[in-house]
């Protein structure tokens, strides 16, 4: 997968792309990441990026002409079309089911925005998909890129090992993750619960989803909602409404 | 504020720390950023911080002890409780009002895991808020303890300039913004819409109410439900669900 980034900071992506995963999936050749100071596409001496808001108003605003041509310089001579995804907090709310889509496509362009808005022909004309990572006020798009293209690249074939893709994740499963122990079984008078080292495997599964099935009910009853029970789990659950 | 920061990847964090709004808060003294790499407080000889998990299964889980240490030696001889804040799937979703909320804090403590599940007991006993910033799979806490760096430090008073803080944030006045434009009104033939050229001040303000009306009915109905609409917003928005 191609990662191509156009931002005015390209500096910020340093410690997270040289780091890790994502280090190591760039590494092995499974993606490739480039960062594009579209600076450098200002059609104008100063290399002005922004101007002020037709109608007035607070802040500046992301003129059209230097990211059309950034990503007009990005798309030539492709043969695919790459998505353009523009990080703003308009944009649809990014979800695990978006990092799964986004895993199958070629190439990706991000586009990230620094205190300010961007022309709307930018959105309408470049730009393939808004997206946002929460309902929070950030500096720019910046980190936004960082968080999809850690939650995309991660699910490429070959970037995890079998140890890590194994492990459930809380996203992925539909339900939050049971507690987990490690050694000591007592830590400074902590102790483990005694199902864990009773070696009985079918209590194990019992506890653990038994567990799962309370947290989320405690903290995320929307994630809850959208997670078909089996009929276990509905009696399980039953029991655990009982008890409260 | 000072913001401590747990991780086994402290390099992750140069290039966002580095830059644009974080470094300039940073160098004008708003705000105090350290990394602490958790394994140096393990008390054994390799500096293994995890283990596999009690009652089997994939993944290994992130042992007590470092964490227990490392944030007593953050705590040791402060007359303030600092908040910990561990970022993980199972978390809180994070908001604008829990940035407004942290902001508030004097020392926050973020501990970030990578890959992998942590001993409960780091929860249960050292841990005062779980946090997840979006349903999504990172491979650690890290993008996590950026975004909210970056949320809470721009709240921060003195950082952002009057510029800046004036620009209305989604987020914050519950709707999403309206769409921007900005020179040349006519680019490549796309053009600037007429209402925003005519200087007509109560015009371009209704226009971008009921733009920024349209556009959160349209992406983001669940904002608008959690909105109060003035008459007058109530009016437009009518008119807006009857034209559609």
């Amino acid at each position: 997968m191609k990662i191509d980034i156009l931002t005015l900071f390209p500096d910020m992506f340093t410690g997270v792309f040289g780091s890790s995963m994502l280090k190591h999936a760039s590494e092995k050749g499974h993606v490739s990441f480039r960062t594009v100071d579209f600076r450098e596409y200002a059609a104008n001496k100063h290399k002005k990026v922004d101007d002020y808001p037709y109608g007035g108003g607070a802040g500046m605003v992301l003129s059209a002409q230097p990211i059309f041509d950034a990503v007009a310089a990005l798309k030539a001579g492709l043969s695919h079309e790459p998505r353009v995804i523009l990080l703003c907090p308009q944009g649809e709310r990014y979800t695990q089911a978006k990092a799964e889509e986004l895993a199958q496509e070629a190439h990706l362009i991000f586009l990230c925005g620094h205190y300010e808005g961007f022309d709307e022909r930018v959105r309408t004309h470049v730009v393939t998909d808004e997206l946002s990572i929460g309902d929070y006020v950030l500096t720019g798009g910046e980190l936004g890129a960082m968080v999809i293209a850690d939650s995309v690249t991660r699910l490429l074939p070959g970037v995890l090992g079998n140890e890590e893709s194994a492990v459930t994740d809380s996203h992925s499963t539909g339900l939050l993750e049971h507690p987990q122990y490690t050694r000591p079984a007592d830590f400074r008078g902590l102790k483990v619960p005694d199902v864990l080292l009773s070696g009985h495997h079918a209590n194990i599964v019992k506890w653990r989803k038994e567990q799962a099935l309370k947290r989320t009910l405690e903290r995320r009853p929307d994630m809850l909602q959208r997670y078909s029970l089996t009929e276990q789990e509905e009696a399980w659950l039953g029991e655990l409404k009982e008890e409260e």
